[in-house]
C-alpha cells in the first residue's frame, strides 16, 4: 500500500504493509521536495519521476492519495491537485488502482476524530506503526496515515464501491426495461392511430 | 504554438502558427473527451496520451495552458487543474516550455475585453483566423484563443520574465555584497572586542 500526501514544495510518499487484522508495518517513507522558483512543468516532472521510481521499485497493490479540496488553502490547492494528478497518472500507466481519501477520513481512521490536529496524527501514526521516533516532517506522517487509512478502510471501501456499481447496473437495466415497455406502448398507440384512420377512411 | 483549454470531460487542444506582425493561422484543433464515469487516473492517462501524441506530432515551440483558479467552479476546478498538470508534465518531459495565461488575459487579447463572453471569444477567434465556420465546441475556440493570446502576448511576456529574472539576480548580488560587508564589519567588531578584553585584562 502506497500512501501519498501530494504537494509540489513537499510531497510525502509512504509504503505500508498490511498484516493480519489491523496490523500495519511501515516499509519506507520519504518526502520529495521541489524548489518554489522552479518552473511548474519541471516541478511536476520531478514529482512524477520520483513517484514512478517508487511504483517501479515497490510495485504497490494500491496507491492512496489525499483528496484535495479547492476550498482549503486556495493559493496552493492547484499545485497540490496537479502533484496528485501526475502521481495518479504514473499509477494509471502501470495499471495500479488509485483511491482517494479526504483528510477527515484519514484523521478519523488513525485518531478516531476527523478534526484531529497534525500533532495528534503524527503521535498516533508513530504509535500504530511502533516507530522509535516520530516521522518528520508532517508530510511524511500524513503519507503514512493515508496508507494506514487505506489498509483499514480500503477493503470496506472496495466492497461499498462494488455494491454501488451493482446497484447502478441494476438501475440501468430497470430503466432500459421501462424504456422498452414505453416504446412498445407508444408503437401500439401509433398502430392503433393508423388503424383508426383506416377505419375512418372506411377501409 | 499549442494552446490548451484544460479539462477532463472536454479538453481543447489547438495548434496555431504565428506569422509576420499579428498574423496567425490555425493549423489544427481538437477536443479530447473522457467519460465522467471513468476512473480519474484513467481519464488523466487519456488526456496525457492525447497531449503527448500532439506534442510528438507537431513539436510546438511553446505550450500555452489556461491558468485555473480554485475560486471558479469549485466542483470541476480540481479535475481541470489535474488535466492541465499532466499536459504540462508531457511538455516538460519533452523540454517544451509551458506558459500559463489567465482567462481574462486570453479574453482581453482576442476581444479587447477581459470580461467578454464565450460567444464573443468564438466570434473573434473565427474572424482572426479567417475560418469559414465557427470552431465548436467552446473548448476548441478557447484553445485557439489561448494559442492566439500567446502568439501576441508571448514575446512581450518573455521579455518581461527575462527582465524580472535579471532584476532578481541583481538584487541577489546586491544582498550578497551587503551580507559580505556586514560579516566583515562584525568580524572586525569581534576582533576589536577581543583586543579590548585583552587590554582590560592588562595583556
Amino acid at each position: 500500500m502506497m500512501g501519498v500526501d501530494p504537494g509540489l514544495t513537499r510531497c510525502g510518499i509512504a509504503l505500508v504493509e498490511s498484516g493480519a487484522g489491523r496490523q500495519v508495518t511501515a516499509l519506507d517513507v520519504d518526502v520529495v521536495r521541489t524548489p518554489t522558483d522552479m518552473e511548474l512543468a519541471q516541478r511536476l516532472l520531478a514529482v512524477y519521476t520520483a513517484a514512478s521510481h517508487w511504483l517501479d521499485t515497490h510495485k504497490p497493490d494500491v496507491v492512496a492519495i489525499e483528496r484535495v479540496f479547492a476550498q482549503n488553502q486556495v493559493s496552493t490547492a492547484m499545485g497540490t491537485a496537479q502533484a496528485g494528478g501526475v502521481i495518479a497518472l504514473a499509477a494509471g500507466q502501470r495499471e495500479i488502482p488509485v483511491r482517494f481519501h479526504t483528510p477527515s477520513e484519514v484523521k478519523a481512521a488513525v485518531t478516531g476524530s476527523g478534526r484531529a490536529d497534525k500533532a495528534q496524527v503524527t503521535a498516533m501514526v508513530t504509535r500504530i506503526l511502533g516507530m522509535q521516533t516520530k516521522p518528520r516532517p508532517a508530510d511524511a506522517a500524513d503519507a503514512l496515515a493515508l496508507a494506514i487509512c487505506h489498509c483499514w478502510r480500503g477493503p470496506m471501501a472496495e466492497r461499498m464501491m462494488r455494491a454501488q456499481r451493482q446497484a447502478e447496473a441494476a438501475a440501468a437495466r430497470h430503466r432500459e426495461k421501462i424504456d422498452a415497455a414505453r416504446a412498445r406502448t407508444s408503437a401500439d398507440t401509433a398502430r392503433t392511430g393508423v388503424d383508426t384512420a383506416r377505419q375512418r377512411r372506411g377501409a
